[in-house]
């Protein structure tokens, strides 16, 4: 364990299905332009109901990745 | 965007099958009664346990609504 | 209702299926050895991502149980 | 357990005695209006004071109550 | 200081100019409709950006009134 | 109501027998040197144990007063 | 004051009569088994509602206590 | 930068124009008699309400100041 | 509503004339270099003083934008 | 990664010399008899005034181990 | 164990060395002045920065003291 | 005091010798491709245990530079 600094970012993912879903949207956009991503921490569940149900799962969540040295 | 109000009121969905199942139950619950529902917000998310499985999702959300003129 | 006394102990489950499938784990783990577990609630959802995707859900938990007498 | 939905209600019970009956004042206001209430949380506990002592304890307290089907 | 219980609403007023116009918006709706209305307090302020510049300022709140005898 | 000003303070009260006695005995304390004392707000509330009971009952509080002219 | 290392458990108290009833019978229960308790802290108080009024109230509190050498 | 210490003290401003007064007349207050009045900090925004309009802004702050050597 | 993906910036606006003019300061700086900004949330409101009143309004906020395809 | 489940206790670690000693001396104590300790997280710093002078460094902490198969 | 009453004084101490230097700065300018001073207890730690290195580093607490009968 | 906006990023800093040294190591690193580096805020401290005892020190933090015009 060398004395590594780390960046950390915050993303809201959103999916029609489910909260996983948005989750797994949110990594993958972010992983098409960070290096090195290598942790998540979910800070917030919200969405949107449309048509009298749930339209849009958003979660807020912080991402976290290895600064290279 | 005029200067609406909304108002929000906190629910308690529950789901023996998943935390998402909890919150579309809550949202279809307050939909047959609150016009103009917007969106939510998950507050907390809890549950019963029983045989040694969960027996019962519970999660506490938002909901907010647009006061009509 | 008596006037009963409750341990609470914190717990992390994890999956690489879902943040319900980390729930599910760690109460399945946790009935294994304690009595009369009662309720949880979810503290913390985190993650570890690997190949670009999300490679474990890791859900922080507080579960309770009822001491005998 | 079925999927059953639950409001969550804020109120502000007050007593010039002490901190148990501003919650027990504010429940049974509660219940005089509202069927099936399960559970309260307190939220916040705060007071007047008059005359260099406790006029009054007021308990903010939050009461949740199965919505009928 | 007689046992008074209070009830407590969430709202959220917005406005196109300030923060105070959106609070005085979300006071003057429920002041129409809800008698006693006796204080406020703000839970969080938000906006949409528009056009590069702040087209509607947020302010949800909560509002409490005294229950009638 | 003038645009007063208020200054709020910090106290911890303590007590053998209760939790509302400790709120008790600081309002007391405080009013004994803090002229227009108006109200208080508890923050924590801890304890002692000895030989295996609740020795002594601490309450952590905010109390206000205005300040003169 | 030497270097010592404490323990801290997360207890549920209740009891029919009041908040400090409960504080009293969590402490009662874990000063049977755990020697060297030392201090509480509340966590969170809730309780249930039968009949209209409060049938149980419950008090979340962290206990801690000083592990031997 | 040498090894100053700071105090803080809690303050409650009130205007019956807006948030910003309300600021502002604390701030004037408390500088009529502490010197090195360096910063402040906004911890609550609240209110009375009085004929259906917001009668008085409160607003609850931190202020800081460096103790002289 | 697509499964679109949005990042959150951290900012702080200042201002010499008011809070809401400090928000609106870090609103325009930002959508000068950030496309599709959408929305902001206030994190915290704090300030400096000098010469005995408030000098500068500082306003930490979040600010969203959805990311492109 | 496969679906492992960990525990997390708490744990208060005291120091005359400095914070980071208060949590070597936790870890340490801990370690001797938990098997797989693989992370910690601080909870609170506080500490005991003796002589005009930090007489001890007391650091609540958080630490989880994983539980055997 | 008698009724005693605390006041607690928020402050805040810096140091161009380390965090434990600037928590000792606190305490011992605050003991100068205040008698009986029992506990502190660490808000937040913050910092400058100068010529791309920790020029101070700032930590806020609040510090508790027995009020003489 | 003009009209500046200052952006925060969020970092973690690790260090297998102490808390300040994760510090340093994060803000050294950030300054090395920011400029106008002012000032930093802890938001959490962790670390992991290795061979019984602590083997990296990691503190999470917000640090905020000065955006030029």
């Amino acid at each position: 364990m060398s004395n590594q600094v780390y960046k950390v970012v915050e993303l809201v993912g959103s999916s029609e299905e489910s909260v996983t879903k948005a989750i797994d949207n949110a990594i993958a956009k972010a992983a098409a332009t960070i290096r090195h991503l290598g942790w998540f921490e979910v800070v917030q569940v919200r969405g949107q109901v449309a048509d009298g149900k749930v339209g849009q799962y958003q979660v807020t969540m912080k991402a976290g990745f290895r600064l290279e040295d």
